[in-house]
Parts: structure tokens; sequence; C-alpha cells
């Protein structure tokens, strides 16, 4: 089942630090290698990295660079492929403007969270919305998880990921992947 | 769900470079917090890194006493408990016979690989295996995953994780997480 209308987000700003409070945090170049990689796998139509940070949008254009033009294209076409998916963005908003004037038509956005918030979508709803004539990006946050300032800009909010144990750490990347193997494989 | 008779490991010797040629692998010390947080998550018993390479194992006990006892421990007690699950050894059947001695069952190896490879078995059958009294570890492959001379070792090996576009290039911890979900909460 081939969604061409699944994007992925991955916001740096903004977020919670430990102590629930809402800050700016760094780039982990991993993110863009693993969720990139997870993207293409998964059939997702562009991975939008979201950072409002000068340096960090110099930092995240080097490694795309490396991998889909310099030299890091030539040692694994495989990883150019996964990574010419990314794009890099200052804010959420010109993530979801980009994809509609890419795409022509509305754009929803569903946050994630490792808390079960109020009113979260089962991820067959999800499935559901996407044989609607829109674009769908699925918005993941780094460090302790996305702000509620830009959850409550959402559509919708995804369940979490429960696993065995109530453990809810999961990284970014673990996340981000089992999600999409989970829309796009069905459970 | 909760297995408790189910373990993972992660192998770096022998594993495959690109070339399609048996290496051994350099630690990504990342490796070791995803999965071990996947592990958690997932209810797995335990984490066996394995390298036969001394300066190796010394990196990642470093990483792990950094984090189970020394200011990791403190800052990140949800780290702390992922990377307890953590034990290094230097081979995998030092990592087997180190689970039956704890568990005092057999130990029954699934190997995992991108491709897929005759015979494998699918994820229910690997679910309806640990309803039997044995343990249950889950191999993965660093680099370009486990050397055939490894499976060849194992009792069974799972069917590749499918995305929708051919592409079978997940990270490991990705790969490792997708697994875990899917074998705890059904597929």
């Amino acid at each position: 089942m081939l969604k061409n209308n699944l994007f992925v987000a991955l916001i740096h700003f903004p977020v919670m630090n430990k102590k629930n409070q809402p800050i700016g945090s760094a780039l982990t170049t991993i993110d863009l290698h693993d969720i990139a990689r997870a993207s293409i796998t998964f059939g997702v139509s562009g991975f939008y990295v979201i950072t409002p940070y000068e340096d960090q949008i110099t930092l995240a254009n080097q490694v795309i660079e490396h991998w889909t033009k310099g030299v890091g294209a030539k040692l694994n076409p495989f990883r150019k492929d996964a990574l010419e998916l990314i794009r890099v963005t200052k804010t959420f908003e010109d993530a979801v403007f980009s994809i509609e004037q890419e795409r022509k038509e509305p754009v929803v956005t569903i946050a994630t969270s490792a808390e079960k918030k109020k009113g979260s979508i089962a991820i067959e709803s999800l499935q559901q919305k996407l044989a609607d004539k829109a674009s769908h990006v699925i918005v993941f946050g780094t460090a302790w998880g996305l702000a509620d300032e830009l959850i409550d800009t959402c559509d919708f909010i995804l369940d979490p990921i429960f696993g065995s144990t109530g453990y809810n750490h999961l990284s970014v990347r673990s996340a981000a992947s089992i999600y999409l193997d989970r829309i796009i494989n069905g459970r």
C-alpha cells in the first residue's frame, strides 16, 4: 500500500527538555539518516527537518550534500536515495506551506507523543484518513518530545506506541520507524 | 503480552561489508542506546552486544558504566534502566551460553536479514514459538548484516521487514525496533 500523500516532519523547536520546559534542540545527524531510511522504506514522499537555527540548518545541509552530491553519494547510493527525501525548513509552518505548494491539496498535520493525550487517534483512523485527497504529515519531536504549543496547532494526535512494560522512552528514530511500519503495514 | 524469555543480540563479528565480505565492525554507541530502549519497551530480558575486539569491549563497557553507574545514571534514570539490560560478550556462543546458564532452559536462536532467505519464518511463527519453555534470542547484524556463517548456526531466520517500496536498507536500530514491535504487539 504505497501512500504518496504521506510526509514526515522532525521538529527541533519547539520541543521539551526533561524539566518540561520548551526549548530548541541540537541536530542529531543520525536522526537524518535513520528517519530518511525508514521514510524511503515505507514510501514517505518527503522528510522535513525543521530547525530555526542558522548553524543547524548549515549542518543539516552539509550532511545532506555529502550523501546526495558529495563523496557519500558515490560510496553508498542507497543512502543517497534516502537522504534525497530530506528538506530543511526553519519552521513547521514553512514545511506545511511547502507541501501545500507541491501537492496542491490540503495538508493534514498529525502530532505524535510518548504520552497518551486526550482525544488521540488510533493508527487505523490515520490509515482511513490517508484515503482522503489530502497530504498528511506525521510530526515527531526531538529531545523530550513536541511542545504542547506545537501539538495544539496540529489537526490530530496519534496514540503513543505502547510496548509491554510501561516504559515509554523510545528514541525518536525507533518511534518514527515503528509508527511508519504500523501505518503502512497495518496493525 | 510480556515475554520474559526473549533476548536480543547485536553482532559486530562476523558481519558483511558492502562488498559482501565477512568483516568485524566497529561499535556504534547509539546502537546500544536505541536498541536498549526498544528492548526495555518491549519486555526483552537481556540485550547482548557481541564484539571480539578488546578496545571495543572497553568502549561498550565505558558507555554502559557511564549511564548505569556514572553521571549519566543520575542525569537520566530512564536511560539507566534501559542500559542495564546490556551484557557484553566476545562471541555469540558466549551469549547463548550465558542465557542458558541464567535461564536453565534451551536457547532458540533466530537470525534476521534484510534479504529474503530460503526457509525464513514469519513473525507469527516466532510468536507461537515464544510460548515454548525455551529462551529465544533475536540476532541482528551491524554493518551490511549478519554473515552467512553466523546465520547458518541459528535455528531459524525471520522474514525480512518489507516496507512498500522495495528499499531494504533500514538502520539496525530501526529494524530491531520494528521487529520487537511486531513480535510483541502482533502483526
